[in-house]
């Protein structure tokens, strides 16, 4: 975590932080303590929500057993009262804690993620909609093609961010908890609860009380962690392909789009950078090498638990949620304040009339106006605009 | 392509050849033709199917324009009767034509690999059952933990392998064509058609006969391309989790599993190598940076139509097809004939019962045998059969 | 291999063709039955270079043993006259083989690679000399900054193909034998000669015959593996950064560059498509994936020869190899026919003086024309020149 | 940086944390100062090194500029006397000052990494000389093979070690500076020096101040920065592949090698966790990913500054360069405490004596004693004793 090195990342806020983290470790132990005592495994364990735990506490002792969750179990036990304390943790194994606690932490990851993507969708809407017939000069393989509409462009980034939402909005109904104990059977909380029925009924309780999806045990299945790693990339892509757009088009000899607050320079007084734009190719950039670490990890599986590619998840996958939010919010405010010049993209479109129109006439034998050959592009950005509103609507 | 470069490579047969690509590019362009024919928008273009072009005529040509339509349609076009050539291709740009065909290469990996997935199931209900009480020593950071069975090792690998043919059914199913036009308005053929309803009709159709999802253009949205690297490296990261804990429970100090025809060596007469399982893992190793590239691919999509990006999809794409053909099918074999030495397994935990009980003693107080602390592994074996019949009725 | 997938892989030629690797191959074992005579190990071998072998003899039985050396080896016994047979592979394993022949066809690779920056290099002196006062918008985050010489970009692009070029010319000179028998101890060799000195001697004759270097063996030392991989991906790097520009200086917009031959378009008359550099561009958003999977393969080497790992390096290795030759055969050819639009670099430069000189007054407080606003520029350019010659006289 | 996310992390201590970085730049912007004034550009700049700015004071604003050197800048101008503020970063860009900063950063995680190779040179040293008569079951593609001994494994270690240190040295003595202006003329500090001798000069006190190499700018040729990647996942490697073969051989059925200090279980009394061997895995899965996003970058780099690609390294350079150093710091520890069970290694190859000498058998006709089939292991191990002497004796 570093606004230094990755400016910007103030954004994300204390998502995924290591006190994030913590707190929903705790939040899951105490949940599987509720569903011991609830299943009546255990008697009233007395549980007092009130203790506090900082990262800090346990961070020094997490290298010892090469995770972080045997420090934060001893601390944490030290300060439950006994009654409780006897109970915590008993028929868990660390993985099952701290694979339910990343599912939490992704939740508010993709939380944050949507509703950034909800401010893109809506900046998209408007601006596919308001420029519907705003003629510009298409543009393939770098040199001008056929017409195109601005309006269209939006609707194109609109669509994707909507793809890359509906795969978020997926994987976040689908989180799964982590219960299996220490080999993935269950033993523990099986002999502590006198049989599998009630073993069952503790992790169906387990997984309501986090609210995620109660499943078997995934310690070495990890298509959940990819799952997640490919839905925030291919986020992150939604973003970037519209960040190159606007970097294209904000060249001065182009022109036709500009960041609404561009960035100064340390040495020339005139500049006017496309930050924004320039942060979030910077993301796209670096993703798709984090979630590939998630599959390589996931293909390195061994053994009921494995050596050492369980562990190389955890960083790349709160990296990449991280960087999904960060870059998710700076093109919402991208898209927010976008400057689109459309005399500069008329003007254009104007002096290439002849070469726009070459198609056209190869094709019927005349041209006419730019905008007689637009083709199905309204109905393209009408499409569009269905999906937008079907999905802003969801959550209102 | 080559089997001194990747062993057991064959066995991907002709999926995603150069010949096949080009038998998938006439299949887009004459379901084009048909399409426009059916809209009315040409008169009879007498299709004629038997027209034959091979990858060695277009190969050379391919370079001038940067992709192998253009050579493609320059070649068909010259070798169709008249009246069929002049509407060869009108109203399509290369890459509706290249992504169309890939489309169906993809789908004939997709079907291929879900075979011999399917071969896995079967392999792996039947171990998972009759494993069902095979105890053996679980293992979790290579060390000892607790009691398991041979059955549920076998669901597992079944569950990893059962969740990523779940999604490779879902890409299966979602396959879209490409139809745009030369920037993604479908200027051309709306033109041609006289207007925009008879021109969506013509993508309707064109769907229709290429049975593929009728959607907008996706020039540069490519979350369907990277939707199918994220599937299929799912599916290979499965077959190289089997693999890996084949390769580790071969050794022979283990000795619990072996393959049913081991390698040879050249120099070595004793060696009985776990081939197919060094394979599947080899391919383990390659798939997470291929799907990778899908996405990075993706983030650098620009314009209308990209610079180089396009371009940078259809060779991984390819490896990464034939990787997972290759890979489930070795698996499958792998699985098949694997070797289970289940007196290795009870030896092993036998010996080991004071650890692998360790944790019962710390949780009742005292242990019994092996077999009494299992906890719900006969639920979770019963579940993962249950799935594993569903998947395998679903085709018949 | 596919100019379908990848326009413009015939530029490779039989480089890394697995018949390539099979000559090498045998180049390997010959040069073995050659030490071993040479050292008195063996009497006269009789050695017939004559004998034949096609890669599709041997493709089929690749997979049973994981690797094509078992059944080359069988074949290719089968084939010699008994008195050589009974000599022929004898002391080496499988892994010396290929690694050795790899080696060989890497060589071949960054001999033609080398050749291919040459001609590079030669054009970038060219350029870089004759637009020396060749004024134009410097731009950075896309924007104008301060004046620049399209001679200083020629010979940017020069230092960075000269950087490349002397790794890989560092990596050429330093490419080992592999030659450690069945688990790296050389001990059937030196069993067969009567003691270490021998076998040691015979090694020496061995990596002489090759012209590569003796070294200890590497079974699972991979860093000459990835140093030849990293090595390929900077080259392609600086070929992406030359084709970048060209792209971007190619839009019509800007109109600076172009390139000699461009690219039509299926359906579009007017199109210039600066088809190289897209391609290029494409072999940039590659390598880096295929060089990593190089390290990936290197980082889990495990035992005296790995399981997967080694088998995971070859088809990498050979199309990061091929990749490279192509990109910087295209890039050479890119070079050799750029269209230098000086009027547009004029024009451009001119309209946007009041911008390029603002860092001029804010530091100097006044600012004159853009020609003397170029700080070091003639002697960062001169300084390029220097290295290209030295370059360019090496082998001569 | 997070101790829970990534356990030992705190081994790397202050190497690259926001605050070194801003300790750094602090050092460039004041060895430009210095060097303005010893070349006569600027009068006497009255440095006052005690000024200190913190990380949190710049934060905030790095994201308007894209940059931290923007607020850092400003923020130092502030705090400095007039005399000295009028001169500051005058002549430099944001790219001069961070990559300069960078340079600085690295040099200090290379001075560690080596620090702690140094400790893994001493310790494998010692075991590969202790151990050479210490007969053990060779192991290839997981099966036995033929004999070798724990000596010859630690002095592998060692050359894999010995290897990357060379190279991480080689990378540490050829670190540049960046000083180039703002498009890489240096027109600023030239045309305030009055001439470009002088400017040159400036430069080459620059490069001395801060015991950099003088260079040529390389804002868009990034060899350096891959060069330094590139290294830094090798020594990665060379850890990992250590770490695999603790792995194996510490499982309980071979038993051959265990960690000094194993980590326990959340819930198992009897854990003996390789915790070191695991984490250091970890980062061997995770270090291909990161070297190849600065490749990534390199390859994206366009115009005379880019438009993220630059910004892209800054993270994972940082993350890759700390994680070297634990992987380092973690491997020392792993070698310098290992257990070597030489009762456990002679066992096994005893018992597994018949399909060890079946290669000698095939090859000469008889088999012995297998400590009579080892080879040129002596020579081997003697060989990696000498260079490590001589890297040991360099720094002394």
């Amino acid at each position: 975590m570093s606004e230094l090195f990755w400016p910007g990342e103030h954004r994300a806020g204390a998502l995924f932080s290591d006190q994030a983290l913590v707190v929903a470790m705790a939040r899951v132990e105490f949940a599987w303590l509720q569903a011991l005592q609830a299943s009546g495994v255990a008697a009233d364990v007395g549980l007092d929500w009130s203790v506090q735990i900082s990262a800090d506490d346990i961070a020094a002792d997490a290298e010892a057993g090469g995770n972080p969750v045997i420090p934060f179990v001893t601390t944490l036990r030290d300060r439950l009262p006994e009654h409780t304390a006897q109970w915590l943790h008993r028929g868990l194994t660390s993985q099952d804690v701290l694979d339910s606690a990343l599912m939490l932490c992704v939740r508010d990851v993709l939380d944050r993620a949507l509703d950034e993507m909800r401010r893109q969708v809506a900046a998209l809407r408007a601006l596919a909609d308001a420029h519907r017939d705003t003629v510009q000069a298409g543009r393939t393989l770098t040199q001008h093609a056929v017409p195109v509409t601005f309006g269209l462009t939006a609707a194109n980034w609109l669509t994707g961010v909507l793809d890359a939402a509906d795969d978020l909005d997926a994987v976040r109904g689908s989180l799964p908890i982590q219960a299996g104990g220490a080999a993935g059977t269950l033993a523990a909380v099986t002999a502590l609860a006198g049989g599998a029925a009630t073993a069952t009924q503790v992790v169906a309780t387990f997984a309501a009380e986090l609210d995620l999806v109660a499943t078997a045990p995934w310690h070495t299945n990890r298509r959940p962690m990819t799952r997640i790693g490919d839905a925030l990339a291919a986020g992150i892509d939604a973003c970037g392909r519209i960040a190159n757009d606007v970097l294209v088009r904000s060249r001065p000899e182009i022109g036709e789009l500009a960041e609404a607050t561009p960035g100064g320079s340390s040495t020339m007084p005139q500049k006017q950078n496309p930050v924004l734009s320039v942060l979030v190719k910077r993301a796209a950039l670096s993703a798709p090498f984090l979630a590939a670490q998630l599959h390589a990890a996931a293909a390195a599986a061994v053994d009921e638990r494995p050596d050492g590619a369980w562990h190389a998840e955890w960083a790349p996958l709160r990296t990449l949620g991280r960087l999904a939010v960060v870059a998710a919010s700076q093109t919402a405010d991208l898209l927010a304040g976008l400057v689109v010049r459309t005399d500069r993209m008329a003007a254009t479109a104007a002096a290439a009339t002849d070469g726009l129109l070459a198609e056209q006439r190869k094709i019927t034998g005349s041209s006419g106006e730019l905008k007689e050959y637009l083709g199905v592009t309204d109905a393209l950005i009408d499409a569009a605009l269905v999906r937008a509103d079907a999905f802003l609507a969801k959550d209102e």
